[in-house]
C-alpha cells in the first residue's frame, strides 16, 4: 500500500506535513509518496532533522492557493501538488490521497480526476465531529451546498459504510438533520428525503434529529446538505472555542483560578482531547472512486499523521468497494420501486 | 399600558407564569391581563400565596397544546388563551401579548389575528442569543423555514430596529449567515440576498458571517432563514449544555474537583448567567402589527418576568411603528430601483 501525501497543503506546510508523514511511517509502517516542491521539502527536512525514510518524493512546481478559484485551479495548475497527486491516485501509483490544501480544489479534483462511484454525482465531505457520548460522522459538511433527496440517501449509505469500516461500529444508526422530530417537518426536500431514507436498504434510519440533540452523539451518522453541515461543524467548533476560552479566563483570573486549574488539570486535558478534531484525522470525500482525505487546513503533525492512519484503514478495508456495492443495492431498490 | 399574558402557556403553567407576572407587576409597575382558566389560576395563586394585584383575569375554556396542529388550533380553538389573548390585542384591549405556549400557533395567530406590518408576509421569530462579546439578535430562528431574498432584507431592517429600540444599541451591525465571507458563497437565494442587503436603506450591513464566528458576538443582528436559524439557536444551546455538563462532571469527580468548584464558583455563576437565555426574556415575532412575545416553553418565573419587561420596552419605544416606517422606506427604495 502506498499513500500519496500533498506536502504543500495547509497553513503549516511543508513542515507540519513532513513531521506528520515521518511519524506515520514510523508508527504505522506505511509507504508514502510526498508530492510537492522537492527542494523545499528536502531543505525543510534537513533543517529540522526529519527522516525521509519511507517517503518517496515527487517534484511539482505549482501550488494551489486557498484564494484560487477551485475549478479553474484544477484545470490550469496541472503541475500543482493536488493535481499531480490525484492523477497518480487515478493511475494506480498510490492507493489514497491525503491533503490539508484547498477543500474546494480537492472536491473538484476528486470529481473530475479521480471520478465518482456509480450513483454518485459529486462526492460529499464527511467529518467525525466530537460529541458527548461519542463522535458522530457528519455529511455533507460543506461540499454540496444544495442537495436533492437522492443525494441525501446516498450520503446515508456511504456514511454507514464509513463508520462501519473505518470506525468499526456495527449496525450504525443514521439520522436526518431537521427542525423537528415529526416526518412532516422541514423543507419539501427534507420531507421527501425522510420518506426515501425510510425505505433505503442496508442502513438503520432512526428518523429526524433536531440540532439540539446533535451534540449528544447518540447516533453514528448525521445526514444533511452541505450548507447545514457547514453550519453544524463550524458552529460546534465556534461555541466550544468560546466556552473553553471563557473557562481559561476563569483559570487565569486570580490565584484561586490557577489553583483550581491545577486541581482540574487531568479533566481539562481529557475534555480538550475529546473536543480536538485532530484526533479524528481528516475529512474523507465519500463518493470518490478512491480514498481522498482532506486534513484540516490548520493541521499540525498529529492531524496529518491521523489523516494518513485513516487513509490506511480506508484502503485496508476496501471502503470504496464496499460503498460501491451498497450504492448498487440502493440503485437496484430504487429501480424496482419505479 | 396593559400587557396581556397567556396564563396557560409553557411547561410550568400556570404556576411559573403567575409567579413571573406577579414579580413583573411589583418590579416594573405594569398592568397585566391574564388570560386562561380563571378558576385554576385563582386556585394556584391562593395555594402559593401569589398576589393577583395588578393582574386582571379573563377566563377562557380551552388551551392549545404543543401537539395541536397550529393552523387548525387557531381556527378551531376560539376560546383558547392564545386566540382570546391575540384577539384582545387586535381590539386594542391590551398593548402586547406574552405567551410561553406553542410557537407554531403563536406564529399563525400573529399572522392571521394580529396581522402583519405593510411589507411583511409572515412575521419572523427573533431571539437574543448569548455570545462571547455580547448577545446578538438571531432571526428568523424557526418560523419561516424557507425565505426569499426580500424576506431576509425585511428581517435585517426589523432586526436593526429591535436591537436599537429594545437593546439600546446605536447604529447596529447586520450580517448574513453564509458558508464563506465572499459575496459569491452560498445558495442562489443567499447570493441574491447579499446583493439586496448591500443596498438596503437604514441598516449597517457588514457582509456575510461564517458559522464559526457567530458565537463571538461581534455583530448585533444575524440574519438567516428559519431552518438555519433553528440550527444555530438549538445547536448553540446543545453544545453549551454538553460542555457545561462535562465541566460539572469534573467538579463532581473527586475532592479536588469539588475544591476547584468552590474556587471558581463566582466565575461559573457568571458564565451560567451569561449563557442563560431566560435573562434575555422571550423571542419577539417581528413583523406582527403589535408586539407578540414568545417566552421559552420551559420558562420559569424569571423568563416570564423578563418577557413582560421586554414587551413593556417594545410598547414604550413604539417598536412596531418604528419598524413600519423603516419597512416603508425599504419598499420605497425598491420601487425607485425598479
Amino acid at each position: 500500500m502506498k499513500i500519496i501525501v500533498d506536502m504543500m497543503g495547509g497553513d503549516n506546510a511543508p513542515l507540519a506535513v513532513l513531521e506528520g508523514a515521518a511519524q506515520a511511517v514510523k508508527e504505522y509502517g506505511v509507504q508514502l509518496i510526498g508530492v510537492g516542491n522537492e527542494a523545499l521539502v528536502r531543505k525543510t527536512a534537513a533543517e529540522h532533522n526529519i527522516p525521509l525514510d519511507g517517503i518517496e518524493l515527487v517534484n511539482c512546481t505549482e501550488t494551489i492557493e486557498m484564494c484560487d478559484e477551485p475549478a479553474r485551479a484544477i484545470r490550469q495548475k496541472k503541475d500543482s501538488s493536488i493535481v499531480v497527486g490525484l492523477n497518480m491516485l487515478k493511475e494506480g501509483k498510490g492507493d489514497a490521497f491525503v491533503s490539508a490544501g484547498s477543500t474546494g480544489a480537492l472536491h473538484v479534483g476528486a470529481s473530475l480526476i479521480v471520478r465518482t462511484l456509480r450513483g454518485v454525482k459529486r462526492p460529499a465531505l464527511a467529518t467525525m465531529v466530537p460529541a458527548k457520548q461519542q463522535a458522530y460522522l457528519l455529511l455533507d459538511c460543506g461540499a454540496n451546498v444544495e442537495c436533492r433527496p437522492e443525494m441525501l440517501a446516498a450520503f446515508a449509505v456511504m456514511g454507514s459504510c464509513y463508520v462501519n469500516k473505518v470506525e468499526g461500529r456495527k449496525n450504525p444508526s443514521v439520522a436526518l438533520t431537521n427542525n423537528g422530530a415529526e416526518e412532516s417537518k422541514g423543507t419539501p426536500v427534507l420531507r421527501d428525503a425522510h420518506q426515501l431514507l425510510k425505505t433505503t436498504p442496508g442502513i438503520r434510519f432512526v428518523g429526524n434529529i433536531e440540532p439540539r440533540d446533535v451534540p449528544n452523539g447518540e447516533v453514528d451518522v448525521v445526514v444533511c446538505d452541505g450548507f447545514t453541515g457547514n453550519v453544524i461543524l463550524k458552529l460546534t467548533e465556534g461555541v466550544a472555542k468560546m466556552l473553553l476560552g471563557m473557562l481559561k479566563q476563569m483559570f487565569l483570573a486570580n490565584l484561586g483560578g490557577k489553583l483550581a486549574y491545577l486541581l482540574l488539570k487531568g479533566g481539562v486535558t481529557d475534555l480538550k482531547h475529546q473536543m480536538d478534531s485532530e484526533e479524528y484525522g481528516g475529512a474523507p470525500f465519500l463518493g470518490a472512486k478512491q480514498p481522498v482525505i482532506k486534513a484540516h487546513g490548520s493541521s499540525k503533525a498529529k492531524g496529518i499523521k491521523n489523516a494518513i492512519r485513516q487513509a490506511k484503514i480506508c484502503v485496508e478495508n476496501d471502503l470504496c468497494g464496499t460503498m460501491q456495492s451498497a450504492l448498487d443495492e440502493l440503485a437496484a431498490a430504487q429501480k424496482t420501486e419505479e
